[in-house]
């Protein structure tokens, strides 16, 4: 197995998150591989030192980043890898991959799942690029990358089955403004920061449609029981729900009126379809993929879960949302 | 023992709270007794039909109400006695009673303290009226009154000992807006009211020291943890701590920006002293006294609460808010 304290550290990812990851890692280590999509956001971070596109105010020490565009050379000279790019990219973006990851310890922070796939981003590792369980890492929040940005005080769980290299990922994220936790809650953390954003949408239909602060609470109670019943049943370890990264990284992004979950649910819930939706957001948020690829595994696991039904019916069975909403509410304590 | 079933109910209280409970209870009954502190209240609902300082567009048929100022003449009247005032009047309030209350059921709806007795209401008038635990029943959100106000989809838990007392109480307030659950757990339900206060005060101080949303995504988990460790002491019932009574309550109050006890920690954290915001909010906060009450009862229990500790230090000691939250962050997770 590879020595995570060589750290060899490998980034995959140019988004608001991956930015964010990316000034953690610059507080810890000499230097590290980048991974950006594009040559002008590579130029960009090494001649005006920071993302053109997100984090703009992030300033990057660019002697610190071997900053590539090629996915092949930055996983060929990493040990340690964060894979972090919004879920639907993923696919494509590992398509071009041809170096074997198997002597690779991969950390993700993906919060969404594998269109067409309908998994997780772990699972899909394991089953696509056979890499063992031994060798996945999670970071999860509760985290908003623009609080990174701002160096407010944040938290963040490192999942990984090895209590020594959740703590060496986690060495390379900690610092004054980042305090971190370890888990080997692998399955359950990564699942758990998917469902929460379905519980945003949620949480943004019904304040669409009128409902208030009082309900908001009711429901935001009712889903972390949905989500502890659900977590039981993909990965049985002992958890205590009420975590930062479970109920704490469901509160952060419920209770966000930036979250694009919230929003995506909150147009939803005032009328609009989810194809308007999507065209006027332009772009589409984790929680609309993610109904849908949880709502066929749930059906695996014969789980009753009514708030993640009830946005299914509506995003994609074409349920009026209010009365499916007042449904809902019947079954909510 | 009473009958619950004739339901001859009395309200005492004229605040924000009390005024919505009485709205729920109009929803429901002929007729109900309404004690309320001034002439001067009690004349202008009955001519205009309004509380004239809360929820003022709240509209009451006053064929419907018995309204007094003579609190002995309310509580002879009645059968099931809704107290709804704030902990800091109870102890006068009361003061005037000289009828017993040894065959009424008393439902408090009151989250804080009694002052100098430190001690909930509940157990308060167990001690001072000699009442039964089985004459104790507990009226607990998550429940803004402006929201009842609106009549916007709300829900509340009502606790007691007896299943069909409860079931009684909840007759008398659910309504087309409001969803009502039972519980016997009726001092945690109590003191989890009283705890969340002291909790959206350390999130106001958090939030006036400028630490963000993912700190108090942290706080919020570490608080209903915390809350629960304590009604474990409380009352060794069998609970689930995530019910809508605790958690949701804890939500509904600890992010809201109208909330009182917020308001109050948030000043405390931008620098001014506690006498100054007591001065410029000219209330008091039931959080202010909740935190004294509950560190002394704590103390008892042997509690570890660093949250609560931590608000004590803040408030009672003098202790300076930045670097007392500092130290607090380092043992939340």
């Amino acid at each position: 197995m590879i020595e995570l304290s060589n750290r060899k550290v490998g980034l995959i990812g140019n988004g608001s998150w991956a930015t964010a990851i990316a000034k953690m890692l610059s507080k810890n280590l000499e230097t590290f591989n980048w991974w950006v999509k594009d040559e002008y956001v590579k130029e960009s971070i090494e001649k005006n030192h920071h993302n053109p596109n997100y984090l703009t105010d992030v300033e990057f020490n660019p002697e610190k980043l071997n900053i590539s565009t090629n996915i092949n050379e930055v996983v060929s000279n990493s040990d340690i890898i964060f894979l972090v790019v919004p879920s639907i990219y993923v696919e494509n973006c590992l398509s071009k991959l041809t170096i074997s990851l198997k002597d690779k310890f991969v950390v993700t922070s993906i919060k969404g799942i594998i269109p067409n796939h309908y998994k997780a981003v772990g699972q899909y590792l394991v089953d696509e690029f056979n890499i063992k369980e031994e060798q996945l890492g999670v970071v999860s929040g509760p985290c908003h990358a623009e609080e990174v940005a701002l160096e407010r005080l944040s938290y963040l769980t490192i999942a990984a089955l090895d209590e020594f290299k959740a703590k060496t990922v986690a060495d390379c994220l900690a610092c004054n403004f980042i305090n971190t936790k370890i888990s080997n809650d692998i399955f359950g953390t990564e699942y758990g920061a998917i469902l929460k954003n379905i519980y945003a949408v949620a949480a943004g239909i019904a304040h669409g449609l009128g409902y208030g602060d009082n309900f908001h609470a009711v429901l935001m109670s009712n889903a972390i029981r949905e989500m502890n019943d659900i977590l039981k049943q993909v990965n049985k370890t002992k958890r205590q729900i009420n975590d930062s990264a479970y109920l704490g990284d469901l509160l952060v992004t419920g209770y966000s009126n930036f979250s694009r979950n919230r929003t995506f649910g909150n147009m939803i819930g005032k009328g609009y379809s989810v194809q308007s939706v999507i065209m006027e957001m332009n772009m589409v948020a984790e929680g609309y993929y993610a109904t849908k690829g949880v709502a066929i595994l749930n059906e695996g696991y014969k789980i009753k879960a009514p708030i993640i039904h009830a946005v299914y019916s509506i995003l994609y069975e074409g349920k009026n949302a209010g009365k499916t909403m007042k449904e809902l509410s019947m079954k909510l304590d």
